[in-house]
């Protein structure tokens, strides 16, 4: 399971054969041209099985998506934006200004892993005006992109609560890179959950947990995924050709002796992406910021927004 | 005095006409071919007089520092090692692995204000290794630049603070990009102080302090001139003019005549400078990062540091 | 006149006072709220007398362009497209498919020198798929910003000159970084001429020609002021000052013992510019070509324009 | 073949099981820790099988390369010096100033395509220069990014094409990254040759043909591997199980099925890259151009070439 590395809960669920897991849940359906598809999951014993933290998993999904198609990605950043809404809590009356604290995880420099910082160059930050300049009905926000070059001997999340002591946000709402199992959804799916981020997630497999007990707010977190691990396109090729030689899954030692290979090979930690990546995060950056700015801001129009971003 | 704007002591004291202030003192002496200038702030009189906090401000100069001589530069890296080693507080028995944490400010988008994150980019960190790989000798160094970590919505300096708590720096090292009074110091002149950063000074212009009263350690700035403004540019040339008319200032009306045309033409807050700025401003991140290097890590070669930067 | 170095040549026309030039000519009109200003200089004598080529110059100003009024953004960019589009010659039948070679000068590593490459990034090249893809009444263009880093050892115009040669093209439209005497122009005016580029022209200052009698093809130039040299900024303050003292002109050695001063102290050839010049240059470059996409491709509709630009 | 994508030429050769191909030879040596190997293609049957066009191949090669160990990266530089030198005709008596036009392939924003771009920024030019300052000892150089100037419909070697007719150089030194068709080779190999630039080839894919037929100077080209195809990499794990399962190969039209189930997955055109590829990228980038900056000025020392860099 370690080595079908997928960042998606829907993926993980793939992995089991879809059958029944008691404790989770898993629901599809479609709207507007989006596949969405949730997964619950309740009990300890499915969060084990399914290697995923217990919580709720939600991904759109579109092909248009990576095709740039106009409609798709408007219809996309809306139910992104309602999502998003709902996941968050409101402000509270006795802290009616702290701030929702946008995340952006991952390192600029290495594209496959640069949405996060991507999405923050893109969100509307509006902590340090409220009061004094834009429409009042502002909600605060602040944005920050830990990993980017410029800070060293710090660990990305550790900055994070660094910063989350120091505003005492509402809530966090990272966004981050994610690894997948099936190459087709490099861009064309967006993973939305309220687990929080563990240790070994994302692109850039973060050390450390982000979580509700570790900072004391929600987490949210927005993801797509940008790569596919080598091992895992590897090993799914070659279950694939099993089934064509009228294997039900190729044999356990094989499989051992393939991986030891790719260990051998320094491929195993390779990733799997598109040469056309770079285009795909500036994209997806545009449509997740679109959906993030939205939610957050739910008094202000898109021209609004659009106008203060400058 | 403030649009005869300078973050230089140096300068300040000369715009005073040279003369005695009680509770400062100027020295200045040569080595090497750099010329230093030592302005010791003793008294709250003479700081308000002179417009700058209290402290120690040392500046080491040479007109052949603009011109990349590679004799100088090494020079100048050796001299500023030894003085920022001088400044620092040695690490403490009770905590010997406390941090020094160097911050870049300033916006790398800016390029006048770009020398902190520079030097950032150039500065061995080794906090996240202590202890796993490297030197046993080794010191815990950490390196941030906030004003490029796509944050917004949180002030620098608010940023620097957090960060402080998180990591108890045993002493902080500031690296920013400086104002002149005289546009022949951009690129030529390095000031190193131990009074903090103060609203208002800098390229970037800060809205707090960062001192060791705001952080609890120690704060030590090196910065070069980078700007003049062009307020102060024009109210040089203006005072020149008057002199050579025969008067010993222009009148008082003049000037402020002349200050509102500025104001109104907006080039009050226009900054003056030169167009390789770009070149001097990776020049001097690279030898002040040398000095850097070298006086946090007392114990590792100039090899050893270069190997393990990357 | 050499020091009072500006490229509007409404500015140069300001400089002798307004009066009747022989051979020159200026009119003045207001359109939607952008004042423009049209100067032909016809004659040898009144090119000589002004420091311009002989040639039609149109220049479109408005302070709200600095202050990114969205509906003057919108103005000045159609108003701008129906003038390149009225300077520029039509396809012509024996070559229909000539490309108009669009030519972003400067130097993306300075800033206030980056307008052209900013242009170029956001110019619709269709050159490369013309006939394979695309609606077929799209017309041929292609773009080079030949001074982006990447090129050494070949100057700007030699570039531009060979690609003239390989491409054929039925026109040249530059985009330049201008510098102004004025500094309130520095964002708020853009010129158009049909003049070509001069040696010593522009931020970046050329140190070729760039005309038709170079490259064989009519040469069309947009800039935008982002720069005012120092030295004309001083020379300026001075004689407004000299006129505050009831003199009609500084006396002549004084100014020239002020040349003398500023050169020495290397402040003649520094550039004074606002703080915020990044963001004035991605502003400008947006209308910019906004305005030449909509002028090379008149049976492209703006969405249409946009799908293809990515 | 086809798919077993390599511009290696010494693993077209490993495809063909090592064995004898006439008018084709593989010699094997080492050298201070660097394994060196030639091929040399010398006939048009050998050319066609092998899938390389006629000429003489070296590959230098050592896994402490992506190690970045310090003697061995020297090492590299010095032998790539040495070898870039006896591929490159002297300059000749009648033109004695006809530069080498250094050409960096390849789109900077798309990391493992960006070797070539990165070792332009390192590589000294000199052409402008030449009898105005520096040693006069220094031979004429020029270097171009073509892919990297805001250039748009116009293809990279169009414009080479172009420039090499503007400025008649004595050779063409092409930098470019390419395919491995074995991960372990990225990094970790460099390879020289004298056959010019082929449609096809290189991580950028480029369409046409850059030979000293093309360009009437001799083409000598760099190049390192920056990526698997992942279409080849599926291919030999695939390839690999068959042995496995005691098959000589997989059978024909399992191999068949797996391709089109990777192009409908869009896996084929996918890219297999180390994360680290970024660093990688940079350090090989400085040992290449260290090597040409050496071949191409041998009368200075490396201390002139790294003061007259900046």
């Amino acid at each position: 399971m370690p080595t079908r590395r997928t960042d998606l809960a829907m993926e993980a669920f793939e992995n089991t054969d879809g059958g029944g897991i008691p404790g989770a849940r898993v629901s599809r359906w479609e709207s507007g041209g989006i596949e969405i598809t949730e997964v619950v999951i309740a009990e300890a014993e499915a969060s084990r099985m399914l290697g995923k933290p217990k919580g709720n998993y939600l991904t759109l999904e579109s092909p248009l998506l990576r095709e740039r198609d106009p409609d798709i990605r408007l219809a996309i950043a809306a139910l992104l934006a309602e999502e998003i809404a709902r996941m968050l809590p409101d402000p509270s009356p006795e802290a009616p200004n702290a701030p929702v604290l946008v995340v952006g995880l991952g390192n600029r420099a290495i594209t496959p892993d640069s949405l996060g910082p991507a999405v923050v160059d893109r969100t509307l930050a509006t902590r340090h005006m409220l009061g004094r300049i834009g429409p009042t009905q502002m909600r605060s926000v602040c944005a920050i992109a830990p990993g980017v070059l410029g800070i060293t001997g710090i660990e990305s999340l550790e900055l994070v609560e660094a910063v989350s002591r120091a505003v005492g946000p509402r809530a966090i709402l990272c966004v981050d890179s994610l690894a997948a199992r099936d190459a087709m959804r490099i861009g064309s799916t967006i993973q939305l959950t309220d687990t929080g981020i563990q240790p070994g997630a994302g692109v850039g497999n973060h050390r450390r947990a982000l979580t509700e007990e570790s900072v004391g707010a929600p987490v949210v977190s927005v993801g797509m995924p940008t790569v596919v691990y080598a091992a895992t396109l590897a090993r799914d090729a070659f279950a694939w050709l099993a089934r064509q030689n009228g294997e039900e899954d190729p044999p356990g030692e094989a499989l051992a002796d393939m991986e030891r290979s790719l260990l051998r090979a320094d491929i195993g930690e390779m990733i799997v992406t598109p040469r056309e990546i770079d285009a795909i995060v500036q994209d997806a950056s545009g449509i997740i910021a679109s959906g993030i700015n939205r939610a957050l801001q739910p008094s202000l129009s898109d021209a609004e927004i659009a106008a203060m971003m400058n």
